[in-house]
């Protein structure tokens, strides 16, 4: 392998200069080490490729390597570090244990990377690079996704304006270009009609209707616009009060583009046709006699999958110690599923081979990306997953045990003991999917001894984790991640996971959704606002009972409200509303007041941003 | 030079079909035959890679190509093959006549990629290729202006809700993240103020206040959100209705992509520090006490330069033959100026070098792109045009006569003629800035020797055209080109260019607006609607006199009526609205109904685009 041991200092440098003071090695060779050939790369620049998906043919009879998901507590203001964690743990694997390892990351958002978060390329001498390109547009797989997704929307809106302003024979005529022919897309909306004609000469006045309309009922549509900016002021607003859209106005809103339903399709899809199909499936409204109209019907599915057919492939980069890193899909577990995706697992775990791990990162806790991780992602790749890594912090666990931030630098084993519920909960929950645990304790200098002991102690005993270690790796490397990854093998060589989802497919939507809020969240119940109850029995009816369900929740407690630290219980879930993603094969329900378009906070982090005009180089990205 | 000869087929097969019959070469190749080193190279996949601006440096003192536009009459429904022209000389020079040749175009938008018209790769067998990753995403230089543009009405509307939701103190504390510190980007707003401290705490009350409340006056807020989606219902739409946006709601309108400010200044910039600046002095709004509201105050323009930071190098691709393409900046030259970039030109010209050409593309009608070229492009960059092509078309010129769309096809000397009106007058304007002009004559089938005979006697006769040729690179590539080349060779021998602009800048706004609606439209005057003499007043005011204009019409007319073909006159041109791009560095009148969002017709071109899954071919572009 590829491999480049750190010099690391002390004190640690901002994450910036630690990743511009290392030249990346070429892609092509982080690649060839890897085992990708030549022809499986598409280059982007000397530092990024995207890997063809054809590979997954070449190793189609190569051994898996061993599937790691990467959780974390619930994260606090204090930060947790958990992408740092799956980059130096992917680090000492490769270039400390000399054990094929790749990372499966997911491609920031620009809304949290010039926001609060900052970028997602993880910290101090665990990171991918270069970091820049990985925070800013990466590959363009977000735009991508975002222009797919609002091409449906403008078609949408627009044939309903067609449909209003244009009488049956006029707006016939003009769809079948004068009578003249359908194009192979309109052939897919004859076929569901079960309108045998290729001429639209011989279809009857009543086929023409038919077809011609969608005749959608502006109350169903559920398809929202999106964007990759954090545009809290998009959240509610009026379209179409131009004079020329005739009094077409309508109330909607934009999310932000990485919880689109693309963006999980994206995640979902086992390839190019998978995605084709999905994207045509989509359901945008319903009709006023109350059928199903799709992005198929609308008629631009096609036109969405060849704005994502480069997205389809995973990006390739590399970390600072020159493992390979595979970007793709987004991440907002709190709001989406929030994983990268099933090929860039599938392709990694190949390219891992027996000796191999890949360690693929879950959004936020682990109630929220990596029950997603189990319940949608797995169910849908049919993957089993070998073991989790749970991350934690000292200073996070006293804080879910009540401390102000403040004071989290002061040893409070009392303050700590308490907070131990949240992770105990956690290793308690991924145990239930018959997953072993590895807990990753990230330390900060602050963290004493008694304290640290503590918590493994805790963990192990009263959580049932499989090993609890202190890790390094933020100020050391790869170097500081030895003992976690060591933990990790001996975990996976002596302790067999025996994966199982947390309900089956045929479990109704009502009992899926109280058994994740009972059994993961600890909730004593759920209580149905608005008419949900009545979407669900529609769902249902519609025959989408089958899907899972992806739950929006704040990410800050196991409880829909984000003040409730620890391991909550005694509360009722509000459901205050559910969609269904008939594309990405879900049902979306959303708990509390979590919000699907983030806002900006007062001083954002772009006031830190800028470019040295001489040299080009980013600055105060972190 | 890499050179490619092609082997045409009757019929001429769909666009789509002969671009992907060819394989294009390497662009490493490419760049080679056209003197970019390696190293000036960022390879975007096999077939395209970004130009580093450092190459300017390395090529400083090489001489200048000759500097041609590449213009057009006022389209019509029928299609002239402005682009396609472009490619097809820059074939017919480089592939035929060994002369190094480059074309310099822009990368299409998606709006109308999959709205009316289609791609912009040229077509026949004079094109870009690969056509789908010209026509899609590119190198992803629209996105990245959307970004930026987005991030910056995002970062100004949160900055108005935070201002008017939070006291002096608190806003203060949270701008210094609690006293601490000033970043780089609000040192500059201190400057600006006219305050020396760097010590948040050491600032006066009354300084603070100054410093932390923009105060925009709502009613003056001119940024503009983008997509580059048709998406009429976007135009004017209200935001901020959600309940916790408490009360902010505004009435705001998206435009495309291609027209914003941000897309203005890539195309007009010399280089980083250039761009850093001009972003930084885009005027948003202004406050309540009048003053200016930038987006150096809002604090993103350093963000904003770092979304844009590959945006600024141009996309090198290549023609069929194999002839390079510069790729850059973005079309719609009637709401917006449609060029390509200064930075693209710049380069191609000194590669060229002294025997070379390099054709430069100004969108829509030469009373559009190309006005804007002459008075906005070179008097920005400095640099002088050569020479003048001009595109027209046998049936294009007979609907400007007055008949219908269905009769284009049969010989009609009377209607050729009285259409030749909108040719002259797009001949003459072109002289006007002393810069000769060759007629480029696209045939047609249909066309007859008759008909052939009179556009060329007529153009350079009454027109004053230094040559007009017939040409048919559309079915024969570069070879069908070779006479329009050998014309413009001979032209910019023997005819020496004396350039001049319309307007000096010390002329007043108002009369640069009458100025160019009077000796380009030949309009008999203006009306000023609403407040756009106010507006104007303003300007002059805010020192912004010195701008030229760039002005927003209906390309289908010299007139503001889209109706008026020919060479219309006596109309009175209505200004409807006025806004200042004070980072592109230009004032923008709203002539008559023009809209800055185009909409999507009953049947748009995604109805036939598709990809095949089993080979991830794309079909149905065109």
């Amino acid at each position: 392998m590829t491999a480049r041991k750190l010099s690391c200092a002390i004190p640690v440098p901002s994450d910036i200069e630690i990743a511009q003071s290392v030249k990346a090695f070429p892609i092509v060779s982080i690649a060839e080490a890897a085992g990708i050939l030549t022809s499986e790369l598409n280059p982007y620049g000397s530092t990024r490729a995207k890997v063809k998906l054809s590979i997954l043919k070449r190793l189609e009879s190569s051994p898996n390597g061993k599937y790691v998901v990467v959780a974390g507590m619930n994260p606090t203001p204090l930060g947790e570090g958990k992408s740092t964690t799956t980059i130096g743990l992917a680090q000492a694997l490769g270039a400390y244990l000399n054990r094929p390892s790749f990372a499966c990351i997911r491609q920031p958002s620009q809304g949290p990377t010039f926001g609060i978060k900052g970028g997602a390329a993880g910290g101090g001498y665990s990171q991918v690079i270069p970091m820049e390109d990985f925070n800013l547009h990466g590959t363009g797989d977000i735009h991508a996704i975002t222009a797919a997704n609002n091409l449906l929307a403008a078609a949408l809106d627009t044939r309903i304006f067609h449909e209003r302003t244009q009488g049956d024979a006029a707006l016939y005529r003009r769809l079948t270009d004068g009578m003249m022919n359908f194009t192979p897309i309109m052939h897919r909306r004859l076929r569901k009609l079960g309108i045998e004609k290729t001429d639209p000469k011989e279809l009857t006045a009543e086929e023409r209707v038919r077809f011609a309309r969608l005749d959608v009922d502006p109350e169903t549509i559920s398809w929202r616009r999106v964007t990759d900016v954090n545009d809290r002021m998009l959240r509610d607003i009026e379209i179409g009060l131009g004079r020329a859209e005739k009094g077409t106005s309508r109330r909607v809103g934009f999310d932000i583009s990485v919880a689109s339903e693309v963006m999980a399709i994206l995640a979902l899809i086992n390839d190019l046709r998978d995605m084709r199909e999905r994207l045509g499936a989509i359901q945008v409204a319903k009709s006023k006699a109350g059928a199903s109209v799709t992005a198929e019907d609308v008629g631009c599915a096609g036109a969405m999958t060849v704005l994502l057919k480069d997205a389809v492939e995973p990006t390739l980069m590399q970390t600072l110690e020159g493992t390979p890193v595979l970007v793709h899909a987004g991440p907002f577990g709190n709001i989406a599923h929030g994983n990268s995706s099933v090929v860039a697992d599938r392709i990694a775990l190949k390219l891992a081979g027996h000796d191999g791990f890949v360690l693929t990162e879950a959004g936020f806790g682990a109630d929220m990306g990596c029950e997603k991780f189990f319940n949608i992602k797995c169910r849908t790749s049919g993957l089993k997953p070998d073991a989790a890594v749970l991350v934690a912090t000292v200073r996070a666990l006293k804080y879910h045990g009540g401390i102000a931030p403040k004071n989290a630098p002061q040893e409070n084993l009392e303050a700590l003991r308490t907070g131990m519920s949240n992770l105990i909960r956690h290793i308690q929950n991924i145990r239930k999917f018959g997953v072993p645990v590895v807990v990753a304790l990230n330390q900060f200098t602050s963290d004493t001894g008694a304290e640290l002991a503590l918590v493994r102690e805790l963990a192990i005993q009263e959580g049932g984790a499989a090993d609890a270690v202190v890790t390094n790796h933020w100020s050391r490397g790869g170097a500081g991640a030895v003992d976690l990854a060591k933990a990790l093998i001996k975990t996976t060589d002596t302790t067999p996971s025996d994966f199982q989802l947390l309900y089956p497919n045929d479990m109704s939507l009502k009992e899926k959704i109280e058994t994740v809020c009972r059994e993961i969240y600890g909730a004593a119940g759920v209580e149905y606002l608005n008419s949900t109850k009545e979407k669900l029995a529609d769902f249902e009816r519609m025959r989408y009972g089958n899907f899972p369900v992806c739950m929006a929740k704040t990410q800050y407690s196991f409880s829909h409200n984000p003040d409730l630290r620890g391991a909550p219980s005694g509360f009722r879930v509000p459901i205050r509303d559910v969609r269904v993603n008939c594309g990405a094969r879900f049902v979306f329900p959303l708990l509390g007041d979590i919000s699907t378009m983030p806002g900006l906070p007062t001083r954002p982090a772009y006031y830190n941003i800028d470019i040295d005009c001489d040299s080009g180089k980013v600055t105060g990205l972190s």
